[in-house]
């Protein structure tokens, strides 16, 4: 049976695995890279460690592909941009890997490998037109149409945390004003919690905070406590994300959305308003579009990573 | 040569014509359909039309399609919904189309059409990936991926009006508050201008409707003479339209933006801030990407029924 090694590159970790052909993680680790790399030494890092999977699973992989939390330009394996990678502009990484580790290697944005992850190993499997966001520290998307990948025209596509959903909304650190990222993801609510502790009526965040600044799971965790304050900032944030949801799906009439990421910890009391919002606004028939929530565990780019690799390969 | 019969049906009109495979209209007409039709005996009129058409051009044409103003659902040739039509609602349009014409025929939602007929005939030539807006009295559009149509899951892609761009805007006809086509559209450029007389501040719109309702014509007449408020609300429309495609570019990094339709008489004082606006929030390289106006004289949803034809036809 062929396997690939596939790994998810964040700002901080790597997450790494030899997959078998059925998305079963023969071999996984998890590395934190070393804070002082950079640029290129990162890249190399990468690539030992994930040769060193390789070697500790005893097989060969017969492709290889890192999924990156970053701008990606697949077609010429480099990374644009990753703001939160030291030194990721403009830099050639499948060059390195496949020096090393002598197989094809790929990269892809992480939200776009996780959206195939989806559509092969997971909530979505057997669609053929898909959405997904990915709902963490940022926002992230991918798309997939007749059951591939739809990169766009400089592998740029399903950047979905940008789209405007409120012109008079908070600065987005893009520099555009009322992104939806900048109004629903992990930072802006880590920053509405705060502005709920500046804002001086009484809330459960204050005791549970003591004093540090506020998370965006510190908001969750009032809410569930019963802080009516907290409780209506998520159900806020759950309406806007449906709401610009809700318009994608007018715009690309999906099979279904798929939503994966830390933000899903809250549950019904951000998918509830979601929900109600995504079908307010799809158009017609759209308005039964299916929301799935991932079953991956997190490990949605990776698989995504994985199936890249295998298509790579030629194994179906 | 073969050549095909291409339609372009709206309200309250029928543009028709031959085709020929580079795209030039051998034989063209225009129908007024009697207002007193509705549902199947509007497609019967259809059918006659364009039965007449091919009768007076002497030749049979290889294959037939109608662009039809409203929700369709081209694999069943099925109009779903086409609010300005009488009786357009769940009715089989291809039936009696290939009962009268004798060849092979298929429908399209016309926005969708003309984003095949930019890419075939007209600004798009030759590009990849496009997203196509239709600026009339209402905001329609359309998805070409690697250089076809795509229709989604349900043929209901592209409905780009029903994206949500200020949540405290307008109520949409469509029941939701501040759709993009609720706050730029002819309709809506025609109620800011009845806003603006009601207003009270002087207005050369006041003199241009006499008392009559305004229209967007009015508006933009009015700003051409040196109105700052007309000129005001105009900009302001460019901007947010701006704002919504440079959000979509985000999700569908597409080659290039192209546009069609009556608004696109405002020129300069809709384009400028349009431009402006989608480059300032288009992510990375795709801030660059170019923004397309239609040469096709208002004929690209006729043009892209006529490429869907013959792409029916098998004549590339």
């Amino acid at each position: 049976m062929p396997a690939v090694l596939a790994a998810d590159l964040g700002g901080s970790h790597l997450r790494a695995a030899m997959v078998a052909a059925g998305g079963q993680l023969v071999r996984r680790a998890e590395f934190r890279l070393d804070p002082g790399l950079t640029g290129t030494a990162i890249a190399d890092a990468v690539a030992a460690n994930l040769a060193a999977i390789a070697g500790s699973a005893g097989e060969a992989p017969v492709a290889a592909c890192v999924a990156v939390a970053g701008l990606v330009d697949a077609d010429r394996g480099r990374v644009i941009f990753a703001p939160n990678i030291p030194g990721f502009r403009d830099l050639d990484l499948v060059s390195p890997l496949a020096a090393r580790l002598g197989v094809t290697c790929a990269i892809e944005n992480d939200a776009t490998a996780a959206a195939l992850g989806e559509l092969r190993f997971g909530a979505a499997r057997g669609l053929r037109h898909l959405l997904h966001a990915t709902l963490g520290t940022g926002i992230g998307g991918g798309i997939v149409v007749d059951g591939r990948i739809y990169r766009g025209a400089a592998g740029l596509a399903g950047e979905i945390g940008h789209v405007v959903v409120d012109p008079a909304g908070p600065l987005c650190n893009c520099g555009t004003r009322g992104c939806l990222e900048a109004i629903v993801s992990g930072t802006a609510f880590a920053e509405r919690a705060r502005r709920l502790l500046a804002g001086g009526r009484p809330t459960l965040l204050a005791e549970l905070t003591a004093g540090r600044a506020p998370t965006s799971a510190d908001l969750f965790e009032a809410a569930r406590l019963g802080d009516a304050l907290a409780e209506a900032e998520i159900r806020h944030g759950g309406h806007v994300l449906g709401l610009a949801l809700g318009g994608l799906v007018n715009v690309l009439n999906p099979d279904a959305v798929s939503l994966s990421g830390g933000l899903l910890a809250m549950g019904e009391l951000l998918l509830e308003p979601l929900r109600g919002a995504m079908a307010s606004i799809a158009y017609g028939p759209a308005a039964a579009t299916p929301v799935l929530l991932s079953d991956l565990g997190g490990d949605g780019g990776l698989l995504g990573a994985a199936a890249i690799a295998f298509d790579l390969a030629g194994v179906t």
